[in-house]
């Protein structure tokens, strides 16, 4: 008994001690903050730099009119020796001596420069208290700086502008942060150890001391609970930035791949009038005396558009599903990016723009944000990911992958069937295999079996058939590193073929939203078509091999999360 | 009492044959369908073209090996005297003689052409029998014609491709439509007369009529249930296309301006954790044994990527009012168009922006839709936007424009008061008087009263008040044609002050989501800042001056409407 109850009463000491911090840390803070609302910036009347520093509420204090405003970015050789404002968050500072501190800026997600303060008695005049205020910033809180650029003894290898650094004459604080962060930026940039949903924020002891401003030296990390109860840190960390604007990169890949080739964007709605695609994952809620379900994807209304003759489309928006999963690969809301296209000829035309706006994500990414990626994986070390070249794309039929798999994989897959869905161990499974013999980590399945495909899937007009005599489909799935990132297919466009399949899957064609779906083919002539659907967090989270989902996401919805 | 009931027997009448004619319409559809499906062209075997025509189970039945396939949009001289194979929808179909007979196709919303079948006994050759097919293929099917490209003696006034026509040799119907349409493209592309969401079905007599083929001559109208319950046919219209192509316009427009301004997209969540803007227009769900909320405005993430230093972020995408409204200004999902962004010397850096983008809209639809615009004021007339000339944008405080409306304005009017908000009425008849007083029907209404702002909103540093001592705010709304199309301003970015405006709002900042927006300011230094949004679905309406926001969508939401 006694060794069972001993952790406990440890973790209950844990706890208050982690409480009794937070109530100072909350008390510390409040004390601050009305010093910084009454304006005071405690300067002395005889300090001679005293209109040159202090906590400021206006945006704009008064600066040299020679200085010219500028980003930290834009900060090159041709700036040397002139006078600039800089308005970044101070990152880091300390106290050098009486006549001397150095604080780090920060801005634009990652870009740094040094600022050095120094004494001095001739205009512009810094005084001594000056400097040690200045050097007292707490970290993240925003300041607008003056400073002359200079070219340092020696580069700043610390800053990622490392051949300039700024003499301070002038330093105001637009919005102070507390003396006690809840995440450092230091903490918040390491890999997150624990992304469960539960328990994990006052275990997390290691956080708790890496708030104290101290414990620079020892950067311990910190659990996903923590990282989103200080969202506004978690988002600073230059690896949630790159993350952040990977994603803004895959977005801006698939629309002008989609839009250089006539596909038109449009928005599917949200709120749904039935639970279409399977009652079980769908959230619902009261409408009006009626009741209404959030979509869990958007393909009816993309068939929709295909119908009212828009031809080629493509959606960007968020999807829903009332899983109750608390995997680092489950969110209940995300994005997809989904596509839906006429067919000429075959459907492989759906296939080859789906593998096309893929790799040239893959391949815009690698060009456009080495930089990024290479910010990621220094938190989350990871192999780059392997792609096909041009020309040898692989594409394997379900049939020929089950095969390779039950001879080349791991022997518990040794009687996978032909007739059967995979699970994801034999999908994880088959990526290794895959790897080894083609070189890639992205390929195709195609023509999966009908019994784990919906009714509204195209079966194989040559009548193939495989295991039990179960007929294939002009259905495929998209993996990377042994994950499905995108589902897709030709779809059925006669009313007749459509209804006996639903019918045969055991759905009721006069059931709410089938009904609808059903009917807008019977209204009108619906031409051959077929799509897919990516998930946008899953193929930024699997691009970088992170450990969780959650981390590409900007506010990762999970059963337990919905708050910030 | 007979008066009474009379017009109730006659409406119990029409129900019945309305009833009636539908399930004719059923038993039809089902005949026309099975034939289809058993793939019986019904060709006899003795017709010399019997392989020229029919319906198609594939996509691609024989063509001529030097037939290129070519989009109707591309057609040009330069494809005079050539063989082309064309994929398009059938809307019309006439027999002129027993050896002529006479098609338009239609494809990329609005691109058409004609379309001539004329007997041939040489080769390619061409049955009287199949002209008569052809010529009685049902309007609205998706066919695919082989044809040599002419040029017909006088231009075809009717099709856009004027100068060329298509001498059809094969024809194929890929997907037929049924004989009767619920709704024709001519009805369709009428003005819509109706846009209550009940009722208004049955009362819709004329489309009944307009159903059938022979009513072509005369075309009605048909109300907005109609056109919702035969969703593509409603989509196939012109002037819907024309609509969707211009708010995929704006939506483009709207990014690339702020990309150009190096702002980064982002994605707030659907899904939150608490009604945090106001509980009564809120939709809520059962949520794993606690409730969420779906978003009413992006605006506490918008300024969480603020504090976590994006800098500059917009978002595009679906917001939620739980709204009984059945208004032509009412959605229950709709799209917003957000930005937020720091400020560096003045919230009028934000004002500007915001006015940059919507100009940059407007004017670059009049540019980049001048056809679509046609197309659509074809249908609904309105006078163009009328925009003010660079550099003379109209800006008007809240106070100058009450004043306006007191001495201007209509006489019920003359008593409005600069500390109360405006209401519908009194914003409309403000649009008249700026458009006869300053030429122009977009203009910016900026320092509101802190009675009509959210806690956020940021009070006026100069102190200024209005009315019985009212402080004013530094927020804005922009009008178009007298309707508000956006909402944006400064927000408070002090924590201090901030829970000072919550509590002076009645607003309890330990409530769920207050807390965690509130926490945010405090944990780390938030700089100045501030941003908009704008209703996208009502910028595409009121640019056009539609008589209904549900027209710019793709899948209005209505308290009554959530299918399909």
């Amino acid at each position: 008994m006694e060794e069972s109850t001993a952790p406990q009463s440890k973790k209950g000491a844990k706890k208050a001690e982690a409480k009794a911090k937070k109530e100072a840390l909350k008390a510390q803070r409040a004390a601050e903050l009305a010093a910084a609302a009454a304006g005071a910036n405690g300067n002395l009347e005889d300090d001679p730099a005293k209109d040159n520093y202090g906590n400021s509420q206006t945006t704009t204090p008064g600066f040299s009119q020679d200085a010219e405003e500028v980003e930290i970015r834009s900060l090159d050789e041709s700036y040397n020796g002139k006078t600039v404002v800089v308005r970044a968050w101070l990152q880091k500072s300390r106290i050098q001596s009486a006549k001397m501190g150095f604080v780090e800026l920060r801005k634009g997600g990652n870009w740094t420069i040094q600022g050095v303060v120094m004494a001095s008695e001739q205009e512009p005049v810094v005084s001594r208290r000056m400097v040690k205020w200045v050097a007292g910033i707490n970290p993240e809180s925003y300041v607008v700086v003056e400073a002359k650029v200079t070219k340092p003894l020696e580069p700043v290898k610390s800053c990622r502008v490392s051949g300039l650094e700024l003499h301070i004459t002038k330093c105001f604080v637009l919005a102070p942060a507390p003396t006690m962060l809840g995440l450092t930026l230091g903490a918040a940039s390491q890999p997150i150890v624990n992304f469960s949903d539960e328990g994990a924020r006052l275990a997390d002891a290691d956080t708790e001391k890496a708030a104290e401003p101290t414990a620079e030296a020892a950067v311990p990390a910190a659990s996903m609970l923590t990282h989103l109860d200080n969202i506004a840190m978690h988002k600073r960390a230059p690896v949630q930035q790159a993350i952040a604007d990977i994603r803004v990169e895959v977005k801006k890949l698939f629309r002008s791949y989609l839009e250089a080739r006539r596909f038109k964007e449009f928005e599917p709605p949200c709120l749904i009038g039935a639970a279409s695609e399977g009652g079980a994952n769908v959230f619902r809620l009261a409408y009006f005396g009626q009741e209404a379900f959030l979509a869990q994807s958007p393909q009816f209304y993309k068939q929709f558009e295909i119908a009212g003759g828009r031809e080629r489309v493509f959606s960007i928006g968020p999807v829903f599903r009332a899983e109750n999963s608390n995997t680092p690969r489950h969110m209940t809301e995300f994005t997809g990016l989904d596509l839906e296209m006429e067919i000429k000829h075959s459907y492989t035309e759906v296939l080859d723009t789906l593998e096309g706006v893929l790799l040239s994500i893959f391949r815009g990414l690698q060009e456009r944000c080495a930089e990024e990626i290479d910010t990621v994986r220094a938190v989350y070390p990871s192999e780059p990911l392997l792609l096909p070249e041009p020309g040898k794309e692989v594409r394997l039929t379900f049939a020929e992958a089950q095969k390779l798999l039950r001879e080349e994989g791991p022997a518990e897959f040794a009687n996978v069937r032909d007739d059967e869905d995979m699970s994801t161990p034999q999908e994880k499974a088959l990526g290794e295999v895959v790897r080894a013999k083609y070189k890639t980590d992205f390929y195709v399945i195609d023509k999966f079996p009908e019994t784990a495909r919906p009714f509204y899937a195209k079966i194989d007009d040559a009548g193939t058939t495989v295991g039990d005599g179960v007929r294939v489909t002009n259905a495929f799935d998209f993996f990377i590193r042994g994950q499905e990132v995108l589902s897709g297919g030709q779809r059925i466009h006669d009313p007749v073929e459509l209804e006996e399949r639903i019918r045969a899957k055991g759905v009721d064609p006069k059931s709410a939203g089938i009904k609808e779906y059903l009917t807008t083919f019977q209204q009108v002539g619906v031409p051959p078509h077929g799509g897919g659907g990516i998930g946008l967090d899953r193929v930024v989270a699997w691009f970088l091999a992170l450990p969780s989902v959650h981390l590409a996401a900007y506010y990762p919805r999970t059963p337990k999360r919905l708050l910030p």
